[in-house]
Order: C-alpha cells, then sequence, then structure tokens
C-alpha cells in the first residue's frame, strides 16, 4: 500500500492556553485519516461500513510522540501507511506535517468487531488485500 | 423545583489560545448539569434512561451569554432551573458562576423522543413532576 | 455582504452515543466558518490577526436552533451571513446544510477587544468595510 | 511517590457513535489527573504554575492501551504514578479503572520548558523531590 494521505486546517478549538494545537487533538487527526482511508478503500465511507456491514473498529493502543508544536492556523498534512500485524490486527502509521517539518508522528493499532462486539478473524479480504496493494 | 446545582473544575483541555475556556465548553459543561437533574429526579442515570426506557432528550435550541472570562483552573459552578414550556418541551436555564461572579448564563430547549426518533406527547408524569416540586 | 460559505465533513468524533453530531460540536463549526471569513476578508488569518495586531474578537452571544440531525459521515455546508449591530458587535448568521436541508441556525455576536481585554471602539474600518460589500 | 489517584465520571460528550468512551478523551482524563498532582505536590495549580514560574510542561510522548470500553455514566479512576528518567523528563503512568476492573493503561513523558520553549535542565528540586516521596 503507497502511502495514503489527507490535509487539514488547525481549527481554533484545538488550540489550548500554552497557544499549541492541544496534545489529544492529534489523535481526532489520526482518526481522520484513517475514516479516510477505509472511505477510499471500499468505496464507502466508514460510518456505512458500520451501520450496514455491522464491522467496528475499536482502537486496541494509540501513540503519539511529539516533536515540534503545531499552531492555529497551520495547514497539516498526514501521512497514513496501514499494515497487518500477525494477522490479528491493523495497525495504522501517521505522520504529521506541517510547515514542511514532521511535527509528530505515532500509530494506532485496531481490531476487527462484530455489533456484539465480538473479534471478526480472520480479517475481512477487502481489507488485507487493500492493504497489500 | 428549586435550583439543582453542580461543581466542576476547568480542565486544561477546555482552554483555547486566548488563554480562556473555549466558548463551546459551555454547552458541555451545561449538559453535565441536566444529566446530573436528571439522575436525581428518577434515581437512574440518564444513561440507563436512554437505553433502558429508550427515551432521548435531543436539544433543539440552545443559547449562553458570556459576561467574564472562565479560566483554568477556575472551579465552576451550575445552577440549573428546570420548567416546562407549552407542555410541548422542557427548557432548563442555566447559570454559570465562577469567582463568585455570573460569568455566563443560558439556556437549552429539548423535546423527548424515543428510539425512532418520534416524540414522546405528552411528557412522561415522572418529568413533569419533578419540574414542578 | 453576499453569503460566504465553507464546506466541512463530520469527524466521527463530533458523534455521541445517540448515533448523531453532539450539539456543542454546531458552534465548532461556527468558528471554523467565521475564523474563515476573516481569513477572506483580510488576506491574513485570524491567528496573526490575534498576534500581530493584537485583536481579539470574544463571543458574548451563541445560539443554535436544531432542527434535523446531522451524522457521520455527512458533508457540512455552512452559509455565514456577517453584519454590524449597533456599530457595537459583529453578529454573524450561520445555516447549517446538510443533505440538502437546512439542519440548523445560529447566530454568535462578538466584541472586538485588544490583547489587554480592553473594547475596542469603533470598530476598524477593513471589518465595518468589510461587512457593507 | 506513593499512586495518586484521582475519581471523574464521564461524561456525555465524552461518547461516540459506537457507544463508548472516544479513544481520545482518555488522553484527556490523564492530564486531568497530573494538572491535579501538580496541584497536589506544590499547593498551588497548574494554571499558576505556568503563568507565574513561566513553566510548561509539554508532551513529548502519549501513549494509551485499551482494554475494555467505557461508557456514560461510569465513574472512572485514574491511578497516576510519576517516575523521572535520565533526569531529563518526567513520566506520568495511568491506570484507568470503571466498574472495578482495568480499562486502559497509558503514559505520558512531558519535558520542562520555559515560556520562550527552552527545556529546564535540570528539572526542579521541588519536582524531583515530590516523584522520590
Amino acid at each position: 500500500m503507497k502511502d495514503f494521505e489527507i490535509t487539514l486546517k488547525v481549527r481554533y478549538a484545538e488550540t489550548d492556553q500554552m497557544g499549541i494545537v492541544y496534545y489529544a487533538n492529534y489523535f481526532i487527526w489520526m482518526e481522520v485519516a484513517r475514516t479516510s482511508w477505509f472511505q477510499h478503500i471500499c468505496n464507502k465511507d466508514y460510518g456505512r461500513l458500520e451501520t450496514e456491514d455491522g464491522i467496528l473498529l475499536p482502537v486496541i493502543e494509540a501513540n503519539c510522540k511529539y516533536k515540534s508544536a503545531i499552531r492555529y492556523p497551520d495547514e497539516v498534512k498526514i501521512k497514513l501507511t496501514p499494515s497487518i500485524q500477525k494477522r490479528l490486527y491493523i495497525e495504522f502509521d501517521y505522520q504529521i506535517i506541517a510547515r514542511e517539518k514532521l511535527c509528530a508522528q505515532g500509530f494506532t493499532k485496531h481490531i476487527l468487531m462484530d455489533r456484539q462486539f465480538k473479534p471478526i478473524r480472520p480479517l475481512p479480504k477487502f481489507i488485507t488485500e487493500a492493504v497489500k496493494q
């Protein structure tokens, strides 16, 4: 899978009194990137994926390393690289870039669950295929 | 109904780069106050109200007047006064107090809906009774 | 001033357990619209407006009427109409549209302040001019 | 340092359409815990720490492992254990407990900076002392 990339603009609401983007908001941006990726690979959006197909994608681990502050109203680029780990879960790696500088990087790990919160194994083919490409 | 009151402490996350609490967060505090009130009147919490009784309480209007800035780490008192309007909807009035000063006041209006998003009319007795007291 | 308009996509993080966008988030969208307008009228962004020119734009009142639920991943259009009220403050009126339907409308009122939190009066010409056009 | 502990109640606003607490909000709770700890150790609150002493505490890494979903309106206990790492930065370890179950655990790493965003080294004595106790 080639890198997938989205661009967003820092919102004023995302800053805190230190004058920079509040750290928890990076995880919101990561989710904007991965739900966009889902939409991209299945030609359907993640909202429908949840309701129609009954697939949930809960996070089991989230991590972010902060290298350089991001400020309002920076434009932010998020590069996402998905991979399948141990055939069991999906990992997304993120690079968060502003002012042409790598300002943060992180990852999230996810399992797939059905509406009864039971893991879906093996992973659906349309996902493993998309990651390989 | 006598005034109902809760106290909370400003979270760092609730500030913005102006150095004060971001304006949309007042509406989150209002909800903390009214869900606490619901828990108080029915001896059950609003979460259960939703899932067990199938009652939703969507907002149809929200308003806040901002008089004086609130800062981290102020302690904030929220006074809530509920009323029934035209037998159709519930109005909550809020006074938001910090450093012994009325810093903001607002209201929210709500209808009651069932899980199919259809209005519940007339309003359930345990609610109209609680408001009168 | 002709209507000014922005488009954004509902974020998963903006939903709540009722399955719809949480009501306080509409006020964040309103701010995205009005800061974009500021950037548009002064060819500088609101972030710079704050730090360079020392102008703050605190909210004195905010209001939203909710007509129809907005869901993830709806695309949302926000139409903004600014006006000067009583030569003292700026009002922005918002129409929030999803699925070609007016789902909510609201307003915010703002005064202009300097870094010492003192009101700037009269309003700067570049603002009154922009509103008139 | 013995464990430090806070308790908070899940807010409706913190849920998402999956019906559980949105993952980024755990990081907000972590901050509520560590700013409370700061207030506890220095008898002054973190807000004042920032403005009076000119000390900032930016995050350089944040991590959370999610084991079991937390729902509205759970009561949540957050246990915090601070430590000094390599004499350079502070690490906080968090255990997030609901319904008497360890639902998540995580850490954040922080450096100390002055108002010019330059690292403060060595770490101030009142902090290293507090961590040792």
